[in-house]
Parts: structure tokens; sequence; C-alpha cells
């Protein structure tokens, strides 16, 4: 079991904890295949069974608290420099770790914003106070709200170049897809083709596989998380999808718009939307750059198809894509309660992000695109390649 | 999207509600295709993205508050009375709901022993209790815990068809692989092996592919969760598999032990210790019945074992199966810290669980054996075929 990229990650975190100036993150799971803290993907690769602790210190330590039956799978994976494994408790074991580290933050993983920083679950953290009573630690525990967005933002080369892996076999697809496509599919069949073709390039569904990709054929359909229907595609008609597979673990999310007819047929409102939305996430990713904010971002682009006479799109413009296709930190959003404080979160270099957006058109339904791409040190760079015309499919002669 | 499985489900939460005189279960979840609550595979089969809050009431109400995005694939599934859209804030249409319900009680997903009864993480309860600042709601929270217990651990018959349809893979596959296996095959091959069956049957790994099955050639390899190595079999080995696989949706989890060489070379110490771990499952599956408590049941069988001459298993005797390989709700397991309350919880009906324990020889490594039962009526019954011999992989003349 090589565990490279989990190394790097693990080498990160203790990075970050220098630069946060932040003594310990600890882990604190268990029966991590029924539910996963989501950090593990990123540090460990591998389920756990029993109560265990992961601690990480800013000296550099990395030291593994788990049960008999998990020690020799976790000592395999050669990440800890030091493996305790216990039977019957962890408490003792755990209190001897922490008196001496001796720790005055110890970070925990509970965030309101981030759902990829908020994997401890409230039995857990009854339990930790439990077996903790009576020690100082109590008083130390501080969210690890923002080394965890730093450690999932800051993709490694290894990491940017699995999600571009991810995003060229997606493109592919949409390519298959184009010479696939008649007029009279429904959307179910549709679907079914996408399906076929990931299973053919050896990628799995970035999402929930019964909607991805979502297919919404013709003007009736709202664009959203609904599934494909047995509407059919039609002369005339618009063709969305939006689409994400996982290669080796990292993730795509890209929105494509397909029109059944010559390109000449095109109507004007479609034409425009099409283009609106096209240059609205040109225009921010001209303006994406390390150090922006998130819902700075998206303001440009909001304010930028509302100036062009549409009405604001009802999401965020871009999150974060990796190990999950919606992977956490900041986000690229406007200042609405559901996104918590996300959208007041730093872009950083090596984030890697979707544009996304859509109008509505008065007779052809909506039009959405997303685009992905990576911050750079002085701008971003498309690591899909952006969507410069709607991709016509013309009727066939009999 | 048929939800035949889930509605049969949301009925039982609703009858188990009256039976606990529980006014109102509540899932609160967000991102779920990042870090679901165990609970919602049950209950729902699909993911949420928003900030979303299931509502099941005594009197058989079914409510779903879910983002705008969300909502029409889960008026898809038909499984609620109403689905309520959001935009911006879950807050104000989930007071307007509780204010009309107005429980006395509202059960959320917390639990020191049942990871899972544990879905809601720290940041999502801190959520809640902001959004519902002020209301008399804060004082009526409970665990849910042992309704899930029920929920989970009741099974269908639709569930225990699909149990047992996974057993029957699981068996068919070690039927396969006593054909296949011969001395000199290295554990990881012979994993490749197992893979390789599991594909043709359409059935996918019950935990982490890379540890399942779990294979142990000869004296030296501790059992539990360690991956394949390059050990290979040996004239006058054991061979030892922990195996389940998952068959749509539904997990099996067995043991089984092999021996290369002629049954008359079956060295006595093996002979019994392979004849006491088989004993004291039948013994432990005698004493099993609804309204025994778990711990009570693993005593039996620690006691027996004992009683001949072994040391004692370092582990539970058994846990529940289902939906997943450790399904949570009551455990056969002694009275250990890390074990929780799990093991003060009662055996009841249409529970599955896994009989399983080991002994070392002194010569030739543990001996572990694991069959599966459901709780019956009067007593339980296998839904695996329970091993009563070694299985012997006679070495071929060359």
């Amino acid at each position: 079991m090589t565990r490279q990229l989990e190394r790097q990650k693990c080498k990160q975190t203790c990075e970050i904890l220098q630069e946060l100036d932040l003594d310990v993150w600890m882990i604190w799971v268990r029966e991590t295949a029924q539910m996963a803290d989501p950090v593990l993907k990123l540090v460990l690769g591998s389920d756990l069974v029993w109560q265990s602790a992961l601690i990480f210190t800013k000296s550099g330590e990395k030291i593994a608290i788990v049960g008999n039956f998990d020690s020799d799978g976790i000592e395999d994976l050669r990440l800890f420099d030091q493996v305790i494994p216990y039977t019957q408790s962890i408490r003792e074991k755990l209190r001897m770790e922490l008196d001496r580290i001796n720790p005055s933050q110890i970070a925990l993983n509970y965030s309101r914003n981030d759902v990829a920083a908020d994997g401890l679950t409230v039995g857990m953290h009854e339990l930790l106070l439990d077996y903790l009573k009576g020690t100082p630690f109590l008083e130390r525990f501080v969210s690890a709200e923002s080394l965890i967005s730093r450690l999932r933002g800051r993709k490694t080369p290894t990491e940017i170049s699995r999600i571009q892996k991810a995003i060229e076999i997606t493109e592919q697809i949409f390519t298959d897809a184009a010479e696939y496509l008649r007029v009279g599919f429904t959307e179910q069949q549709i679907h079914r083709f996408f399906h076929e073709r990931m299973r053919e390039y050896g990628v799995t569904s970035a999402w929930e596989a019964e909607r991805n990709p979502a297919v919404d054929a013709g003007p009736d359909k709202q664009f959203g998380h609904a599934g494909p229907t047995e509407n059919k595609t039609k002369v005339g008609h618009l063709l969305h999808f939006d689409f994400g597979v996982a290669y080796q673990g990292f993730c795509s999310d890209i929105q494509r718009m397909f029109f059944f007819g010559e390109e000449k047929g095109i109507p004007e409102e479609v034409q425009t939307a099409f283009e609106t939305v096209r240059d609205t996430i040109r225009a921010a990713a001209r303006f994406v750059k390390a150090g922006r904010k998130g819902h700075e971002v998206d303001a440009v682009a909001r304010s930028f198809i509302q100036d062009r006479g549409y009405d604001e799109y009802q999401h965020a413009l871009g999150h974060q894509v990796g190990r999950n296709v919606h992977d956490g930190g900041t986000l690229l959003a406007p200042l609405w309660d559901r996104y918590g404080d996300s959208p007041m979160g730093t872009v950083e270099k090596g984030n890697v992000f979707t544009l996304e957006l859509y109008v509505t058109t008065r007779n052809f339904g909506q039009v959405s695109l997303e685009e992905n791409i990576v911050v750079t040190k002085n701008g971003c760079r498309f690591l899909s390649t952006p969507q410069q015309e709607l991709i016509c499919i013309k009727p066939k002669a009999k």
C-alpha cells in the first residue's frame, strides 16, 4: 500500500501547523467505513474501526492511537512515527500522549461553515470530553477549520495532475457524446451512454450516479439535482449537462450546452444568453487572484450578469474541487446565510475552483456553463477547455 | 427512482416513534456526498447538498425542508408528504414547521455508543442551536439512539433476503476459491482472485477493498485488518479469510479456514482449535433469543471457550450486519469501555448478527470463524451455512 499522496499531505499538515502557530491537530474518529471524517481520505486513505486519535504536532510528530486490530494496517502505511495500539480503552493512552506533548491548543474537526472541516460528531465529542475530564486540555480545543481549509485547498502538483486527468476524460466523454447524440433520444438513454463511457475510461461518478450527469433536455426542465427523465431531445431545443468523474480519487465538475439544429438556426436569445454566460466566466477568471476574498469573485460575476439585464443566479459562482466534487474551504459565493463564513475565505495559490452560472431565457429554458480553474502565482489557469460556442447537433438526413 | 425499501423504512420510522412515544425525529444534514449521516441510506437513499431537515412525526407526517436545487429530486422520490424548498436560508421554514408541530421531544442523531446513531456533527449542532435560538425547542432535544437502533436492527423481509443473497454469493466465491487455491500462491494473488469473482457476480466490497478479503497465510500473520502480503500458502499451513460482499446495498461478513494438506494430515492441535471455535459458535447460536442482552450472548461464548482452556478472544462475539458491515445497534460484546453501552442492548427479532471468534494455537497461528444469523421468533436461524470441517486443499501431483 503506497501512500505517497497521503505522505505529502501529512507533511503539509505539519507545515500548516507551524504557519498557524497551532500546537496539535487531532483527528478523533471511529468506524470510519460507516461515516468517515472527510479529512481521512486526505491524510490516511484507509479506514479505522475502533475509536482512534491521529495526532499531528507543530514540531512534526505524527502519532496514531488505534485499536489493536487496526494497528498493523496503520503501521504498514508508514505515515506515522508512532502507532500506539490499545485493547480495552483508548482513554489512558490518549491522556498519556497529550500529557507528554502538553499542547496549548488542540485543533478538532468542527465547523459551522465547512462540511469538510466538520467531521467530529456530537457523540464522539461527548466521549472525548469524558475521557479528558479533569485535564486542562478541555479548555484548549479550537476549530481546525483554517488548517483543513489550507490543507485541502492547497493542491499539490500530484493532486492537480489527477484533477487535470479527470477533466480530460470528462471532456473526452462530451466529445464522444457529440458524435452519439441524435434528435429523439431520451435523457435516460443519454445518461446510460455517459455511464458506458465512464466504465470504458475506467473512471467513477464524481457524485451520486443516478444524477450524474444531470441531463436536461428542452425548455421545461429546471436545472438542479433531479435525475434524467423520459424527456426527449428535439430540433430547436437546448440540451444541458452537469457532469463529473472521479479519476484516482480526484474529481472534475463541468457543465456543457448543446443545441439541436444548425449554427445558423440558433435563436438570438439563446445565442445571447450563451455568450453572456461564457463571457461572465471569462470576466470572473480574469479577476481571480490569490488574496481575493471568495465573495469578491462572486460579486464580479453577479454584477456582470445583472448589467447585461439578466436575473442573478441562485447559487454560488464556484466551489473547490478535489477529493470531493464539493471540496469545502473558501467558496466563491454571495454572503448568504446558507454559505456561512465560507465566502469570506481567501483564494489561495493551488486552489481548484469551478466557475459556473446560468441565465434564464424567455422561451428556451436555462443556459448554464461550468469550467474548472486552478489559482496560480499571478492569477488563474483554466484546467478545462472553456466552451466557446454552443455544440450543435445537426439533424441527419434520413 | 423506485424507493420501495426506503418507503418501508419511513413507515417503520413512524411506527417506532409511536412505540417510543416520541413526537419528532429530525435528520439535520448538509453536503451528504461528502459526509453522510448513516441513517440517510436507510430512509432516503439519495444525497442532499444544502442544509436539510427531514422531519418524521409520531402521527405519521413526513416533511423534507431542503435547498431549492435539491427539492425536485427529493419530490421525485415520493417519500415525503411535503417537500419545502428554500433559497437563502432554511431558518424561517424550519422554525415555522416546528412551531406548527410543536413537538414535546425532538430526537436528534447523536450517540456515544453507536456510530450508526451519531450522524450529527458538532458544527451542524451549533448551527441548529443558533437557528432555534429563543424557541422552547432547544430544551426538547433527545438522542435518537433507541429509535435508530430499532429501525436499523429490525430488518424487513426484503432486507433479510438481500443479506441472504449477499451471503450466498460470498459462499459461492469460497467454493470457487477451494477449486482455485494451490500451494505456493501469495496472499495478494488470492486477494485478486476474490476481486475477479466479485466483479463476475456483480457485487462490491463490503468494506475497504484493499483489506477485503483479509487473507492470512501461515502461522505468523496476526489476524486483523492488515492487507494481503507476499506471504505464500504452504503444505501444513492454515489459510484464513475474512470476507464480505455488498449485494444491492446489503452486506455479508464471513470467515473461513482452509488447510493445505490431506484431512488425515491435520495436526491435532489445529483440529481441536477448529472444533472448539465451531462448537462455540453453535453454543452461542443456541443461546441467542429475542430479549437477551448483547453481553449475555457474548458471555456464553467467552466462558465456553475459556472452559476449553483457551484465552478469550480480544473482540466482540458479534455485530449487526445490514446496510453496513458493522450495522450499529446492540452488540454481542463484553462490557468493555470501547463498546460503550452497546452490549447492554436487547437482541430483537429481525436482527442480523455475526457470530465470530478465534483461538490461538501453539504452532499454527490463529483459527477463526464467522457465521451470520438472523434472530427469529423463538431463537435464531443461520443465514450462512456454518463451516463444519476445515476445507482441505490437497497438494496436487505434479
